[in-house]
């Protein structure tokens, strides 16, 4: 089982530093997130390039970087990827990213499975892409690859996964295709509302799922790209309250983070865990809305949402913000990044 | 009639320089933006301080910079900005923001106007935020505030803002205080749709009705803040085409710019014009999904959209992008910031 690590989790470099430590690859989705991974010491030929966008130059500089492989998102990124490679003189190592229609029943914002999206090669194009990547110059076929979405609390839809990639190799075998690998992707879900007792997502589960239903050709491995379920139980943002807010209705909590910190919450309507670090725990339940300085209504990380009585100068933590907060931050409203503190 | 330039809308140090140039002042939402507005020669006493969660660093460095005045949002605010001017021996300029329960009509993430969310005084405790503004020490009181919401396209809702901002002018001198102006606010809408047809906002119909509408007291002036309606048909990305992805049931065009350097479709649902500028205009339409390259579905600027039949290789031009593009932009996934390029 060899995990690449995605990158758009987190990059924050000393995170990437300690995932080439433990042995991991990079599941990489731009130039510069194959360019970070490898200034953070994980080897190019472990570096996985995805994403439907790649340009020629990034192409080109992939492929002198020596990258493991590119996941092909379609098959008009198929010929490109060879004829670039042709031009010049070398030989491309890729994989086949196949859309498998399984619907991973997550929000419609990061379900990628499905069919019709931007993402991957159509199920039902197939043997027509299998042919052009063994048959087309300059590439070197490695693998099929899917994924089937994010935050996914079940294992259901992996061994649906597994049954179809197992047809998708033997009908690559058919066609004479060697597979050195299986890339199922990631897409684990962790548990933003009780990260405390659920801190470690079920890779057992993951694991147990594929190595029960994936049937592995001679000498083939199974890949798979993990973000989330590795760092996202791993940080929380620390933020002060600046005003408690009385309103008619409503009370607000108003903190110093944001959306420009956090845009999870206004993005995709997520919620995360918020504790109140500075009350006792004998103080009485209120309900607030936690919101921050951003000026947009959008700028809200709860609403209604029980906390111990809060005052101002409480310290609040969002919890499991650890994968998509600093790597989605911006500038907006001229407000500085969060500090990012590592403790052991 | 002052116009004070919203520096969120984007705050590129050449704009907010042609703002200064222009005799505009600044409204700010942050100290970053009252800091950066300073740098790019508008003076502090032309910048006002809005914003639901100023900090007590951030209170007092402004009150020492001699901004025009705060925007308070909040009894609380009013409490702390009384106590740290008074804290420092200093006098902090003040208007009230209140909430005119004014239904705008815009998207709910913008309609800010309506009564129970996180910004302004509510109207029902006018009298009493009017009483503390001009009998707490360190305040001096200088006028109202109000702002019923964004992207508003009709006069209608500043037609009912000025009849309430009336009333409470009234109310304001009963209890004796002077105004010394009165702060509509900005939310002129643009047109997203036809912003070639409609280059320049309805700010004629605005003044007027503002005009007609407003009951000035003696000496008063009228403040407005305007940001998007100046300069978001000023800007279009440019985007080259890198793929045409034939997909079975639809058409994706996808191209190198994504939304890390535009947000509000994913975030708003917000749609922009675009344009193919590389296709004669000769060239038969065909419908397409137009996405970026970022690794999510909801990197997606136009779903079933109509374009001249469209080539790799084409740019594209996404058009009214002069406003919360730049000040919203993220790295995420590693991807550039896209370089301004200015014209005259």
């Amino acid at each position: 089982m060899h995990v690449h690590y995605a990158l758009k989790a987190n990059p924050d470099a000393r995170i990437v530093a300690e995932v080439a430590k433990a042995g991991f690859g990079a599941d990489c989705v731009s130039i510069g997130e194959v360019r970070h991974a490898i200034d953070c010491d994980i080897p190019a030929n472990r570096c996985v390039y995805s994403g439907v966008g790649k340009t020629d130059p990034e192409i080109i500089e992939a492929i002198n970087l020596g990258i493991e492989c590119f996941n092909v998102e379609s098959l008009e990124e198929l010929h490109i990827i060879s004829h670039l490679a042709s031009h010049i003189g070398k030989i491309a190592p890729i994989a086949l990213r196949i859309n498998p229609h399984i619907d991973a029943h997550t929000h419609h914002y990061i379900t990628t499975g499905l069919a019709e999206n931007k993402f991957g090669i159509d199920i039902t194009l197939f043997d027509q892409a299998i042919r052009m990547a063994t048959t087309l110059p300059g590439l070197h076929f490695r693998g099929i690859h899917c994924h089937i979405g994010s935050q996914i609390l079940t294992n259901e839809p992996y061994a649906l996964l597994c049954s179809r990639i197992n047809e998708l190799v033997a009908r690559a075998q058919q066609a004479g295709a060697t597979i050195e690998y299986i890339n199922v992707g990631g897409g684990i879900g962790v548990d933003y509302e009780q990260p405390a007792s659920n801190p470690i997502a079920d890779f057992q589960g993951f694991f147990d799922t594929l190595r029960q239903g994936l049937i592995l050709p001679t000498g083939a491995h199974i890949h798979c790209e993990l973000g989330r379920s590795i760092v996202a139980q791993c940080g929380s943002i620390l933020s002060r309250v600046i005003y408690v807010k009385e309103g008619l209705e409503r009370r607000f909590v108003i903190i110093d983070a944001g959306m420009n910190n956090l845009i999870r919450p206004a993005l995709y309507q997520a919620t995360h865990r918020i504790d109140n670090l500075s009350a006792p725990s004998s103080t009485p339940t209120a309900h607030y809305d936690i919101v921050g300085p951003v000026c947009e209504s959008a700028d809200t990380f709860a609403e209604n949402y029980p906390l111990p009585r809060t005052r101002r100068g409480d310290i609040l933590a969002i919890r499991s913000a650890g994968a998509y907060a600093a790597s989605m931050a911006s500038l907006y409203n001229l407000r500085c990044p969060a500090d990012v503190i590592y403790t052991e």
